[in-house]
């Protein structure tokens, strides 16, 4: 069984679009979506998703709202909160449809003019009433621009922590729009804020206050693999924990598009903490002309991946997430 | 014979910090530095570096200031003329008295309220009056702070290319101070920036307007080797040259601190694109508890990676900064 902890539903039909278009004009007074997208309009644009999943494979989407598009940047606290109501719902919905394929994760109403706090009630409403199994964190709220979000080693996160403790659910590190001009958004951005995520969290008492917390850092860890000694250089450099021991306390997402990556990911942080992922619709959906392949066909990818036992590959698929996550 | 390609003068008097100090005082109406640092100074500033050639093997430092403390973010453009004047004459004082062990690489008087064809006044005196062969080039001017720095790929840099090309210097990229408190400088700024600097040149048209145009991306190219799927998987979809041979047009070094990624490095952009190089002094002066060896003592992981044949290992080490530096 592979299970892909890592969807986003980047082909929600128009209307959300719409709704979130209308939320330019009625920033001053926003109101809840009334979406009116039927189960059949739901069907047809999933069917990208069960299409793909049915030619490479995979059993289950880990699904949760676009990741560029939860825009927390965008407007006030009220904006983001019928934002993320609108997207977490129909999430919501196609599990509640597709529940053989698809188990729900959530965005958090996150705003730069709130903290953590004011967030953890959308997510106890999605978990608790309507069984996602976890949620996905913005560590930079405004997009580069000030104020700048603390970082994620900063107690300010605290509450968040403590909720999906509470809750147990895990939560993927995934930055959302970018304000600069200068960077790339899927390219660099998100790279770098994916980086940026486990340098903090690595080097944090995050998990010392927090040992039963359960966090994600996806597509590969940004460049943590690959600059690994720099990363121990520093640790040893400033008086903390072996860099490669504290890297075993989150889990690493493999939505990583070749063979040298996947290696390199699982040699560095272990094969128990690494998760199967594609981002499937993404960022590199596209043929590869040295294949003719898309990017995002990872499946074939990983079987090339040598040096690793039956249950390396079983754990990676299936058995890490399993653990992780509240699944049937 | 090992050339080093990234060296910074971290070691330097304290006189000269004392300068910078005082122009935190004098930043109405600066003034250009009287540091009466003698020679014998100088030379006790250089131990370091002299001792760790020796007993490493290194032949010659590319050197130039201290990349984190260009701080083009403080001051007006004046102040950043000063200071920058002030650390390359250093430098240039340095590859004068040692010129068989050092070669000298300038900062550049950049800064937020001035654009490039303010900075290539200092670039001429320094390669022309000074000897200098290269030169360092910070992406981003206000340490991630608004008003952002214009992407790489963007026309507001061509009065330095034009006139590196003039010169024929080449340039490394190199980020300075971060001012944003969630990110780690060494760990997590330099890598988002390198890589954010590597991502807009390649896919841009920047070596199409200047063919002749040397530019290197340091510490191994962020997250680019890495991730390379995920670049090259951008380019299709975004119709650009194919990722692999845009990568090709610029030289990386190899600041990178373990076999893995040097291999990795290699392997992606071509062993006549890689220059050996240390960063000695640097992010990662420490002792590695694995080897009992100091993280920065690349060279003999170097000799450890396999796969190489003598002539890429001459490239690495010495052959390809020959060719793309002045060197005597």
């Amino acid at each position: 069984m592979i299970i892909d902890a890592h969807a986003h539903y980047t082909t929600a039909p128009a209307k959300l679009q719409s709704f979130r278009a209308r939320q330019i004009i009625n920033q001053a007074r926003p109101s809840p979506a009334k979406l009116n997208i039927s189960d059949e309009e739901l069907e047809q644009s999933m069917r990208p998703q069960f299409k793909r999943m049915a030619e490479t494979g995979i059993d289950r989407l880990l699904f949760s709202p676009q990741a560029s598009a939860m825009g927390h940047h965008f407007g006030s606290e009220l904006v983001s909160r019928y934002w993320s109501e609108a997207c977490n719902d129909l999430i919501a919905r196609i599990a509640r449809l597709w529940p053989d394929k698809v188990s729900p994760v959530c965005q958090l109403p996150q705003s730069p003019g709130a903290g953590p706090e004011s967030w953890v009630e959308e997510l106890e409403r999605c978990v608790r009433e309507q069984g996602f199994i976890a949620c996905n964190i913005n560590p930079d709220l405004c997009g580069g621009r000030e104020p700048w979000t603390p970082s994620l080693a900063d107690e300010w996160w605290y509450p968040l922590w403590e909720k999906m403790v509470e809750l147990d659910v895990p939560g993927t590190i995934h930055a959302s729009a970018s304000l600069n001009p200068a960077m790339h958004l899927t390219s660099s951005y998100y790279i770098g804020q994916h980086h940026n995520g486990a340098v903090e969290l690595l080097s944090s008492r995050v998990f010392r206050d927090f040992p039963k917390l359960k966090l994600v850092v996806p597509h590969g860890g940004g460049a943590v693999p690959y600059q690994w000694n720099r990363h121990r250089g520093m640790h040893v450099k400033e008086g903390l924990e072996p860099f490669e021991e504290a890297a075993r306390r989150v889990y690493w997402d493999m939505a990583i598009y070749d063979a040298e990556g996947m290696e390199l990911l699982i040699k560095r942080v272990g094969a128990d903490r690494v998760l199967f992922a594609t981002e499937m619709f993404g960022a590199v959906n596209a043929t590869d002309p040295q294949t003719g392949r898309n990017f995002e066909e990872v499946v074939p990818i990983f079987e090339s991946v040598e040096g690793l036992s039956d249950e390396d590959r079983y754990n990676i698929t299936e058995g890490n997430a399993k653990r992780l996550y509240s699944l049937p």
